[in-house]
């Protein structure tokens, strides 16, 4: 692990040694059988699956919005499986229900929030997260419908914008409140949601008779990475009485940049509660415990135990400090700035003004196409193409999307802490060696 | 770490360290601030974290469904937090999506689906599967839920036994079904469903005009460890088209002990599908992606991205067998049968006939009282005094909690497969040594 760990930060090495499904399934054998495997198959199968992983860790990793490996993450990751407990009392998990409480606290004072009030859960992952403030809005302005379901309440409609992420529409699928009654709002060109388009569907939604009940912000748009008005937002929200969220999952950690805070003004007007998801199963939340109850967090939660996510987060804030996070943060966006100013006047690029860095590469057989339907055509072709390339080579890696109508562009996202200016020059090398020939 | 997992298999160490939550954070610093701990520091740290964990290894703890610390297991969560990736496309995780698609198939093949069709997916915990479970009947049954919510759906309403998990109830009451729509069905002394009492509830339900749509039987519950009559409950299914879920999150792994399996007979009979929850969000599942898109299971999911769970029990299952988990399993059946036979007959002790061995413990002081009600106050504060004392003393752990009219007994569960005949005596000794006062 330590040798793999030397070499995913090593330039030289493959970010990804590609194989295709088939492929990969006969390169070993993953079978699982009655018999034990001997420790040699044992140590053959780790190597196998180090192997072909991608390598998140690599300096030229750019594919996901979470890249790069932190060392005391590392150690607080193997911690936490060396624990091998979860999280839902204090009972089995002392410590890290107390550092999750401490860490929260402290996020809800970077927030804004007076005195750190409020209260706070981890969940597994954004998609969960948006689901939990969902459910926490439709309960606070009809809580019967815990008990009654939503044939007890009047038809609820959601807003958010159409670059929002896609799991503002499942969670309403999921809670029964149904993907029709999610309505999108319009961004403007950068990506932002637009305030007065929000007003004219929530006035629209009111006058069909239907009740507006939760607006989600996005603070870090997934493809453009964009910040919607906060501010505006919550003057229309509370002018109308409609619950606040802001989706931060990829932007949230701004707040810990004294230069970038301010995309995040207003994400302080909002709020939780706990009483939405409790059940007091007696079984696991005995009220006759010795202890404080209030640390037996599971009762918040959808989940009865929840894998430990905090010791990774908090060993790290303790080794950076909130300064060391707010380095780091700066780096990446001064790369993506750098990376910007380099494509802006470059032959080839064209690229609209995003926090992500998006934008096409023209390979000289596309730059000059006069048919403008032609051009798109082969325009979208051109970035799945450079992609694929990227990984059979292995040298780098950078997601692609279309995006409403614009055709397939390149979404260049920096949350390595590995990677460095030469990083992004050899990324626009590559891509221009890969694609010239498109 | 090494010299924590040594001390945790030692019968001589403290299961818990404990200290209130109050006094534990005044112990060690835990607060995070702006700047920068030391290395010492941080080791620091991690010692402390590790002083005041539940050792969930030691032999003698027994207090959740879930202890022992499996070493194949620790090291393939250690490279799983190496690789640091997680589970949405095969492109971030060519392998972990392999072993995950490897593993559900040989899942399926168990549980003794046709040649392992069906579909799956691992979640976080049985919590969020019975979840799942609930939304894929309502998605069968009524399609449009997806997009037009409940509003456009008759009043559903769901079955399960009363004694089953939580966890029902919590995911009615999320998709917006309500609480009140979850019907519970009546369980025998041994805590197992009973059919009759669930077809009557069904006739009854269809008369006031709900549609019933699911029907969650548990394989396993959690304080008895009862498993509801599958076969029966198939049946009665199938008769009125009703949607059958098994929460097998306790017992499910007992249909790989050749000796056991039979109390899941019937778990075959129910299925799995995938366009519940897709979103087809462009930006992830590219359609022109250069390799097969049917191994991008992100879309199956309510998550976007997922931790990666699958390696663990992979690379277990690869140097056990399945055989050698066959093993374990049967070893600590016959560990609760050891331990019912041994307080079966001894004085002061009452116990029920189940799986989970569940008993009270009768101080002399409280084993002779007259008065039936005097007595039943006297013994439900016994198990939570004597529990106390356990943490107290740090020498063991066991569960306790009361279930309908029975006053607080314990709930011993045995799935660590470092206990031995000794350690059930040593518990037997503990709670005697600990309660005979009270």
């Amino acid at each position: 692990m330590l040798a793999y760990i030397v070499e995913s930060f090593d330039r030289s090495t493959k970010v990804i040694d590609f194989h295709y499904p088939n492929e990969l399934l006969q390169r070993n054998n993953w079978e699982l059988s009655d018999e034990p495997e001997t420790l040699d198959d044992i140590l053959i199968s780790c190597r196998a699956t180090l192997k072909y992983a991608i390598k998140t860790a690599h300096p030229r990793y750019f594919n996901q919005l979470s890249t790069g490996l932190d060392m005391v993450g590392l150690a607080a990751d193997w911690l936490t499986s060396t624990a091998n407990t979860n999280m839902f009392t204090y009972e089995v998990a002392p410590v890290f229900v107390l550092l999750e409480y401490v860490t929260l606290k402290k996020m809800r004072e970077i927030i804004g929030w007076q005195d750190g009030h409020g209260d706070g859960i981890f969940s597994p992952g954004g998609a969960i997260s948006n689901m939990y403030a969902m459910l926490l809005a439709r309960y606070k302005m009809f809580p019967e419908v815990k008990e009654k379901g939503m044939s007890s309440v009047p038809r609820l409609v959601a807003f958010t914008s159409e670059h929002s992420h896609f799991s503002i529409k499942k969670g309403a699928a999921a809670l029964g409140i149904g993907t029709e009654s999610v309505i999108c709002i319009k961004a403007d060109e950068r990506g932002k949601m637009i305030p007065s388009d929000l007003e004219r569907r929530i006035v629209e939604a009111k006058q069909k008779g239907y009740v507006p009940f939760f607006v989600s912000a996005t603070a870090g748009t997934t493809v453009y990475g964009a910040f919607d008005p906060l501010m505006a937002i919550a003057d229309i929200c509370k002018k109308h009485d409609i619950w606040m969220h802001v989706d931060g999952a990829w932007g949230g950690s701004l707040l810990m940049s004294r230069k970038h805070r301010w995309k995040l003004n207003g994400v302080e007007r909002s709020g939780l509660m706990q009483s939405c998801n409790q059940m007091q199963a007696c079984y696991l939340f005995q009220q006759d415990k010795q202890y404080d109850l209030s640390y037996d967090t599971g009762d918040k939660a959808l989940q009865c135990g929840r894998h430990v996510d905090i010791f990774k987060l908090w060993l790290m804030w303790r080794a950076k400090g909130t300064i060391g996070f707010e380095a780091q943060i700066d780096k990446c966006l001064e790369l993506s700035e750098y990376l910007y100013n380099k494509i802006k006047d470059r032959e080839g690029y064209e690229m609209p003004q995003h926090t992500n860095v998006c934008f096409w590469y023209l390979p000289p057989g596309v730059r000059y196409l006069e048919d403008k339907v032609e051009k798109m055509k082969r325009l979208h072709k051109v970035a799945p193409v450079i992609k694929a390339r990227m990984m059979e080579y292995g040298t780098t890696m950078v997601s692609y999307q279309p995006q409403g109508d614009k055709v397939n562009f390149f979404r260049m996202v920096i949350s390595n802490p590995a990677a460095t200016f030469e990083d992004i020059d050899f990324l626009i090398e590559e891509i221009e060696r890969l694609g010239q020939d498109l």
